[in-house]
């Protein structure tokens, strides 16, 4: 079954906006088994939107149109697929009632005229409910063919997509198609890939596919199957059988958990604080543990310690440290983490320190040499990295390192 | 003139990531005067490439491929536009002596047989150097239309493009597209809006318009010309009334300088030192500080306060200020400012504290709400933000209040 995506609106052909829904769908029907061979972006023109729909419906099973839902008169992506369809438009009262109630609720009942005009439905349309926002999304089916309409704004569309959208398209197949996400750290992509290469050769349904992340290593198990609970017995092999090779460098198997998140929760479930000390990456790090929200529970305070005099005074590196290994050397990170932790009263801490580039490289200690201390309890290990990307990428990928390396020390840390 | 763009690749219609290539060639060509009515996105199956070019072709001017100009056999675009306008393809003596130079610099010579398909080149096209990578970029002319070949990889593509697309699609046209951006802070979107309504009703040539950006207003002047001589002539007037409209708000009028570049670079002929002490931001201001090479020079250490322990032992906040106003206060703020600066040694000292969400909001202190503080030679001023965006908005927005308030402080200050 071939699906193909168009994306209505001027600012995506501006260049105003970056076309993310684009991949988004396009990333959500690969996972469900359809082919995707076209995508197209049209402003908000009467004529070539309806010549872009009409190509589409004439190549592709389903053709899935975001954007254009909108309450202006420049919105005309329902008007034209209508058009095209030869049917009707109608009000329809349930979304009718529905916009209603999101004025009452978000915005103190203030409804203007043109409101009502996302009321309106193609005649015989499926109307699938937006619950963030006022334009419905829209299924027009005909002779074996759909048209699904859906709304712009990301966090409209994506709920939209994953709540109604994805289980319609799994039925119009014989069998749907279900995913799961295995996350692993401490593992390169290519050790890790040799590591399933029997899997990924042998498999049929489950299958098993890799995606590279900023130095980590995510595998999706996708399963063919009539209902969700039969998927799951069909993946349930293969993740087990991931776990037996990755073991605890699985770090979770949930869509939506980050490697921090997974952090946060493994130092809360060990009832330990953490602290950070930066040279290189400058509060990045800190920032990354931050973005969990309640992340407040195992993170006091951390030290952002650029000059060397910031790493003798806040975090008691020794002078002579600095004066002979210099502050990029594995001997600064080792007393940069154990010193973190004693200044912050933290069981654990990670220390960075190198050299992010463009400058400041010597031929001894080159752009991307960074050093990431780990004092877990009073036991530090230094890890040495060299990387060999922009100041942008080194500074990310240490950051990932180092959360890596906090991950591995917690889990040998047993209180 | 009308420009359509094609991205190739499977990667694209898979979702494996986002395009990028199509935002930035779309709005560059905007830039230059041209109208984009049409994007789409194929894979490297041959058929379905030429339909897209042929169409493309029989409804735009020029058509820019991105893509599928890489070694392997997959790649197919040139191969696949020469088929189209008939053309043999040969092996371009001086791309093949480029790619010799690039691995002899870059890969120590290693050069496998395949790379040599990249000297390949459509018989009369026009022969674009690629100086970040091997495949050139190509153009082909015919009855007053054109396709443009370009590379896929971001970092090999806008250069390309800045240095030598963008002159020859002025040269088309029987007047080029030149523009600078004027980019503002401490002003909001809508109020320089205003300020600036007379100059965009009556614009003719130059014009001017306005781009968001997060925190910042950035203006676009562009100018229709014979030459970059004549068009500096005729932008000289607006941008000369931009600054009497705007003064100092003004950061910079380069495309490539970053708020966070220009308030160094004011550091740093102030010959002063600036610290941070960060509560919900949790290291994201110093991180966007020291994302400028360099910075080293006036951050020399700075400090993440989450817990009230930490702003008491390392910043010198009073116990009774926590105790009676809360860690979220202009007095808290205040005081980490201060604390900050003499903690750190430091001529100016920014601080944040607030409430970042999703959790941890009451009626008197909602979600959002932030203090900054700013501290230059023991002048504090604080200033009270409400965001209303998620977590991370609301830290991105204090990021870039901070930054703003610090350059406002710095200019006041004359030493």
């Amino acid at each position: 079954m071939t699906v193909e995506l168009i994306s209505v609106g001027t600012e995506i052909l501006l260049g105003n906006i970056v076309n993310t829904n684009a991949a988004y769908l396009a990333e959500k029907c690969a996972l469900l088994g359809l082919s995707c061979y076209h995508q197209s972006a049209v402003g908000d023109n009467e004529e070539r939107l309806e010549d872009a729909i009409k190509l589409a419906l004439s190549r592709s099973d389903i053709v899935i149109l975001s954007g254009g839902l909108g309450p202006t008169k420049d919105d005309i992506t329902k008007e034209v697929t209508a058009k095209v369809f030869g049917r009707e438009i109608k009000e329809d009262a349930h979304t009718k009632a529905r916009i209603q109630e999101y004025f009452r609720q978000v915005h103190s009942g203030q409804i203007t005229p043109n409101n009502w005009k996302q009321a309106m439905v193609p005649e015989g349309a499926i109307v699938v409910d937006n619950h963030n926002g006022t334009a419905p999304g829209l299924i027009i089916e005909e002779n074996g063919k759909a048209a699904i309409l859906l709304p712009g704004p990301p966090n409209e569309i994506k709920p939209m997509f994953e709540r109604d959208i994805a289980s319609y398209l799994n039925k119009l197949q014989p069998e749907g198609i279900y995913s799961k996400m295995v996350k692993i750290c401490s593992v390169g992509e290519s050790k890790a890939e040799t590591m399933v290469a029997d899997l990924m050769d042998a498999q049929t349904n489950p299958t098993l596919a890799p995606y590279a992340k900023t130095g980590e290593v995510h595998f999706r198990v996708t399963a063919r199957a009539k209902s969700e609970e039969e998927a799951e017995q069909l993946m349930k092999p293969m993740v087990d059988e991931l776990y037996k090779r990755f073991g605890d460098k699985i770090y979770t198997t949930e869509e939506e958990v980050t490697l921090e998140e997974a952090i946060v929760e493994l130092l809360k479930e060990k009832n330990l604080l953490v602290t950070t000390a930066e040279s290189c990456t400058g509060g990045l790090l800190a920032g990354r543990l931050l973005n969990v929200p309640g992340a407040s529970s195992v993170y006091k305070e951390g030290y952002i310690t650029y000059s060397n005099d910031a790493k003798e005074r806040i975090l008691g590196v020794k002078r002579e440290t600095l004066m002979e290994y210099g502050a990029v050397s594995p001997q600064t990170a080792y007393e940069m983490a154990a010193g973190a932790a004693k200044a912050a009263g933290a069981d654990a801490a990670l220390s960075v320190t190198g050299i992010a580039g463009p400058g400041g490289g010597t031929k001894e200690k080159p752009v991307g040499l960074v050093y990431i201390g780990c004092c877990v309890k009073g036991n530090v290990r230094v890890e040495e990295f060299y990387f060999t990307g922009s100041r942008d990428k080194n500074r990310d990928y240490s950051v990932v390192r180092a959360l890596t390396l906090l991950r591995e020390e917690l889990l040998k840390h047993h209180s």
